[in-house]
């Protein structure tokens, strides 16, 4: 049988806290992560909610595979209205605290209301207390934790946090975890900031055992020799996310200056991971039970701290390529300065490269930026304006609001600079280079994210591959010679992968540990985790099930926040011939996008009129019940 | 890698034998059985052919499966052009002709044209040659087959051939092999005597060997343990199909009468597999390397040959209940001739059950049937009839034409007496009791079909037990109080399990050993077998969309030939209150039916207006190039 979920039910505003249980024939519709999250939002919350004020809901969710040993266990999703979007608000990070929280025996943390004075959650077993925390208000991530250890007279404390962007509602503000590990996207850490919510720490207690130990030893037992097998998740690894940066750039994909060009040769191979092994690195870094170690460890002595980690690919893209900025220092300490004040670094640095664009172009001027010069390429301004963006001060509190809804308020052509989907900045992988992403970036619940689909890059390599074979299991083995069709069965390979990504986000796993290119776990595995990790017999027709329904359950939120498939595009940007470099003259074809996007909606079973789930789509997904609310 | 198909390609008009190969890449897509051949009629037959035309094409098949060394293997399909009923014609058949036919090196033969004369087909690995069947025409099934055997000088032959009714095209006729295993529904005997094709004979050959002898071996090396420990396919094995008749009587749902109750008080005890096994059964068979040995040998000395097996369950209702006849001694000898002449026992019992009906309503009369008294209960009548069936001779041409034509002659109220859905006749499990199953009998592409879903009454079970446990993969763990209701949940169970058994009739697997709810193997193993047997890493999710896309290329067929949603019904009587018996007052609500059939369209994503697959349906099952065609 399915395990019930156990849920703590927080209301900050009677400083109540309580208990509910979902029962396990429930839970397995909704089985943890991200489903649980806007589950419990869409049963609980109404339409049109502010997300910043007390009516909007927050959920921390992990699953009930949370704990067991085995690498990419350890992922916390946080759910709430996102203020960045208006759309749901969805984010995942890895770290120590997912684990523990499942070990306390929590499922999930739902917070609702507003705290009259800063508070944080105190979580040891059964007991979970609002502890007050004005003396932590304003403290950076590192301070506020060393101070809720110390209080609690625990070091080993797992602790996740908004910074001062949080509590300055910067619309793109994360929470952090370890200091160094963010929920990133989606500005979830502004709504913790709204409800005067400063963090959640959580004791740390023993984690699930598996259900049938000799089993799960069969995925565990050989895991080095798998490793080391593994050229893919052995070089993720060794040289962490940014290894593929500078190949990226070679191929002429790798956005540069706010994406005017893909092409980055004054910088790319002085910001791309081999680099950063060779030079700044002192650790590589794991989440709980990983194996694979692919977290990043930097050290520049006086200047960058090791304790705040490293720089991922994408940090290295926003503020490195993104803004024309050559500097692996000043990547590493903007780095820092997110994790410190609790930044998405990836709408950070989009925003900052949107504002160099904007002031190369002329729409604004010194003036405005109080002195500073946003030119493309200057490494002493960035840390300054991540730092003005985080207290919203002078020039940074346009920027804090993001990309787009400061080109609003800059207005000429500013709109055309914003390269974001529904608000939200686009992560570094082109879709001129891999139209599936790029689909996925328009039609994702929670605006552009590259980690919600397969990358369409798999699909050239060799049919006998185990990442191909892995692709097949969830329904594509045709073959592509390059990257950038986008026929039927892209889009059909952009919606599978999607759902099975959705899984992932459901069951909180990492998908470079799980995700069916990366070697380590493919989808027949992941059927067994389930069965030897918590005894649940399932498929991955269940499971594929589970993330569409997760798809439909976030989809169908927004419609009723009232987005449509108007808000499912992507930036002009992508449908005009790229200047130079290898990719010269290469572009999303725009007609055959809008195709594809017609397409997707009728294999996903949405209304192509509207963009939004059909009334059958939702009841063959068991959701009849949000029609009949 | 996906295997090659290899298919003989037999034109009967030029005697012409060619070779076809499908590529493994698009073999995948139509794995084997009746996803194959629905595949080959559609790439090359046009609409509107008259069935029994030399332009109807006819298809045996296997799959890449057939012939590993495990119980519920050795199933070959035929698919053709159904002169019943206009549709695609779909049937399964056991034995071991389709274990020596894969093992000769083909997975599928395709017969075109007509041959001048009648021929057989005779194969021998790669070689294969038509052969003059005159001397054979006429005779009856186990005459034919040692008269083949005889002059091949091979007595090991496996033999697939038509009776004499195939010959005189009864719309039912069917495909008789070992001279006691039919391709039974759809009258797929009645295409090949209009080729004046007598037979399909192989000589033995070796199967194919597992691709991972160890990892097989975990399936197969507990069968006796698996076997012991369930009762429900220990029951099946000891007491064969029928052994259920009674316990459908006790509960008030054995179709008797011609369905116009579901009560046999008189007869029930008497024809069921119990009294079988107490009285007339004299040996267990099985078919190839198939543990549960199911089938029936029953011997009457001097009536009733052990040589032409024995009834299932079906036989036994539909001459038996169906007809009001209580002697399994005359049911035991419909179904030899059934055996001999080869008919469709199902089609055939029912088809007399219903001129039973006509008769006792005084809408024919003696003056019609040369003198017979077709009262319910008249046990002298019913072997007469068949012979007079197979033979098209007096009364029984018009019975040859089965029931929904022959009403259509006799006129008056008799349409309301053919229990029919696209004018083949309804198996032996009442709507009234499993709404599910009567819903594939209206949807589903060839007819009313008892074996092309799961019924609804394994949903009553305990959840932890096997059988509920196995349907959870495949989508479904709500459970039922009683079997009756036909709400949104049951509705997707009924196209998930029919997707699920299509997947068993692509792969040609038995149902009893490989369906959900028979807890020898269930889908999880299915995933298995594919892996070890052949390498094929598949997963539940890629045979799902398998089963699904053959169902919509069957529809799409069926389109092509006009049929709409207006085909898809179920008799009136099903509406009715059943009039006696502890159902006495149950019937399938109407209203409620109607809805799920509009319910069943929008899961299906077929046109509720037409009840056809949409565009984009099809586009995403891979099926677009039948758009483009």
């Amino acid at each position: 049988m399915f395990p019930d979920a156990r849920i703590l039910d927080v209301d900050l505003t009677n400083q109540r806290i309580g208990t509910k249980i979902l029962p396990g024939e429930i839970y397995r519709l909704y089985p943890g992560g991200s489903a649980l999250g806007v589950y419990l939002l869409l049963q609980e919350m109404e339409p049109g909610v502010d997300p910043l004020s007390p009516n909007n809901m927050l959920v921390f969710s992990v699953s009930p595979l949370t704990g067991l040993p085995i690498s990419g266990i350890s992922r916390v999703t946080v759910t709430t209205k996102s203020p960045l979007t208006g759309t749901i608000g969805d984010s995942q990070a890895g770290g120590f605290f997912p684990v523990h929280l499942k070990a306390n025996g929590w499922d999930a943390v739902l917070f609702r209301g507003k705290a009259e004075k800063p508070v944080y959650l105190y979580i040891d077993g059964e007991k979970a207390e609002l502890r007050p925390a004005e003396h932590l208000w304003g403290k950076v991530t590192g301070e506020a934790e060393k101070l809720i250890k110390e209080e609690i007279g625990d070091d080993r404390l797992e602790v996740a946090q908004i910074g001062p962007a949080g509590e300055k509602l910067v619309k793109y503000a994360c929470i952090i975890n370890m200091s160094n590990r963010a929920n990133g996207r989606n500005g979830t850490g502004a709504v913790m900031g709204s409800k005067n919510l400063k963090a959640v720490a959580v004791k740390k207690a023993k984690p699930i055992a598996p259900f049938d130990k000799e089993g799960f030893s069969t995925l565990t037992k050989n895991i080095l020799e798998r490793l080391k097998n593994n050229p893919t998740v052995d070089g993720l690894g060794k040289y962490g996310t940014d290894g593929d940066l500078l190949g990226f750039h070679e191929a002429g994909f790798l956005p540069t200056k706010n994406w005017t060009t893909g092409w980055f040769p004054e910088g790319a191979e002085k910001i791309t991971g081999t680099t950063m092994y060779d030079t700044i690195l002192v650790e590589r870094d794991t989440c709980y039970g990983c194996a694979v170690r692919c977290k990043r460890v930097v050290e520049v002595p006086g200047k960058v701290d090791p304790f705040y980690g490293g720089p991922e690919y994408e940090t290295c893209a926003t503020f490195g390529s993104y803004c024309g900025i050559t500097s692996l220092e000043t990547v590493a300490l903007a780095n820092q300065l997110c994790n410190m004040y609790g930044l998405d670094t990836i709408s950070c640095g989009a925003t900052i490269a949107f504002a160099m664009e904007c002031y190369e172009k002329g729409l604004i001027n010194k003036n405005d930026t109080g002195g500073l010069e946003l030119n493309f390429g200057n490494s002493e301004v960035v840390p300054k304006l991540v730092e003005m963006i985080a207290k919203r001060k002078g020039f940074g509190d346009l920027l804090a609001e993001g990309s787009y809804r400061a080109a609003q308020k800059i207005g000429g052509d500013a709109l055309s600079m914003t390269m974001s989907v529904k608000g939200q900045e686009l992560p570094a992988h082109m879709p001129q280079f891999k139209p599936a992403v790029g689909l996925i970036y328009a039609v994702n619940p929670f605006g552009a994210d590259h980690q919600s689909s397969e990358h369409d890059s798999f699909l050239t390599m060799p049919p006998d591959s185990q990442e191909r074979r892995w692709i097949a299991q969830i329904g594509t083995w045709k073959g592509y010679e390059d990257t950038f069709e986008l026929d039927d069965e892209k889009v059909r390979f952009a919606f599978d992968s999607q759902c099975y990504f959705s899984i992932l986000d459901t069951l909180c796993l990492c998908q470079f540990v799980w995700g069916p290119c990366w070697e380590l776990y493919g989808p027949s595995d992941l059927i067994d985790l389930c069965k030897y990790g918590i005894g649940w017999e399932t498929s991955l027709f269940e499971l594929m099930r589970v993330g569409e329904r997760r798809i439909n359950m976030m989809r169908y939120f927004n419609a009723r926040e009232g987005f449509t498939k108007a808000d499912d595009y992507l930036p002009e940007r992508m449908f005009t011939p790229l200047p130079d470099g290898p990719s010269k003259g290469v572009c999303v074809d725009k007609e055959k996008f809008a195709t594809a996007l017609n397409t997707y909606y009728q294999f996903a079973g949405w209304d192509p009129e509207t963009g939004n789930p059909t009334e059958a789509t939702l009841r063959k997904l068991s959701l009849g019940w949000l029609l009949d609310k």
